[in-house]
C-alpha cells in the first residue's frame, strides 16, 4: 500500500549552497550522507510527514549527473518517492496494472531503505520511487 | 510557518488519461474543477497529508502550457506546494531571507487557497509554491 510522499528529490549542483537555501526557507535539516551506490551525496529536510532531499551528483556519469545535464545544466525536480509497507507487493500489483518498472527487485537507497522506480512514460512524466524501510 | 507539502503539481497531456493512470496506481481521486484564472483544469488524489494535482492546460498560451512547450511537449512536475498558515507573514518573511517571489500579494488557487510562487532561481530551480487555504 501506498501510504503518503516519502520524500521530493531535487538535483542540486552545488549541496552547501542548497542546504543553505533551504535552511533559510525555515525547514528542519536531518543531515546529509554520501551514497555511493547511485553516485549522489544526498541532504535531507523534514517537511510535515514528508522530507525534501537535496541530491548531488558525484559525478557527470551518474543518474543525477545525467539528469542535470539533459536539463539545461540546471537543477529541478528529479523524483517523487512514495512510502510503501511491502515494495515486492507494490511492484507486483503495479506491473499487473500496467506500470512499467526500471527495476526488477529492489535496490538500496538512502536511509536503509528499498527502492524501484516507476518509468517516467507510464507516469505521466515524473520519475516516481516506491520506498520502503527497514 | 511552513507545515507540509500541500501538494505536487504535475502537469499533464490529456487529464482523463492521466486520472486513469493515477487512479491505476491506488490512490484516492478525490475530484476535478477548472480553475480558469490560471487557464488549467486539475484533478486531485490524496496521498497521505499531502496531495497530487494533475494540470491540464485549458490552451497553449497559460502557464502550464508553456510549460509543456519548454519541456519538449512533455509532462511532469511543474511545482511543489507548502502549506503555509499566513501567507503574508510568509511572503515578508522569506522575502527577507533572499527569496525572489513572482507575486507582491496573493492569487486565488485552486480549493478555495490562496497562492504565491518562489521564483525557481533562488530555490535550486524548484517552483514552490506557498499555499494558504482559506
Amino acid at each position: 500500500m501506498i501510504s503518503k510522499i516519502d520524500h521530493v528529490g531535487i538535483a542540486v549542483l552545488d549541496l552547501d549552497a542548497a542546504i543553505d537555501t533551504y535552511t533559510r526557507l525555515g525547514l528542519p535539516f536531518l543531515g546529509r550522507e554520501v551514497v555511493a551506490e547511485q553516485g549522489v551525496e544526498v541532504a535531507f529536510f523534514q517537511i510535515g510527514e514528508s522530507k525534501f532531499e537535496l541530491l548531488c551528483p558525484l559525478g557527470a556519469d551518474t543518474p543525477i549527473g545525467k539528469f542535470i545535464a539533459k536539463n539545461g545544466g540546471k537543477g529541478g525536480v528529479q523524483q517523487v518517492a512514495m512510502t510503501v509497507d511491502n515494495i515486492e507487493a507494490e511492484m507486483q500489483r503495479l506491473t499487473a496494472e500496467g506500470f512499467t518498472l526500471l527495476q526488477q527487485t529492489p535496490v538500496d537507497g538512502a536511509h536503509n531503505t528499498r527502492v524501484a522506480f516507476l518509468h517516467p512514460k507510464s507516469t505521466e512524466g515524473v520519475l516516481l520511487e516506491l520506498c520502503e524501510h527497514r
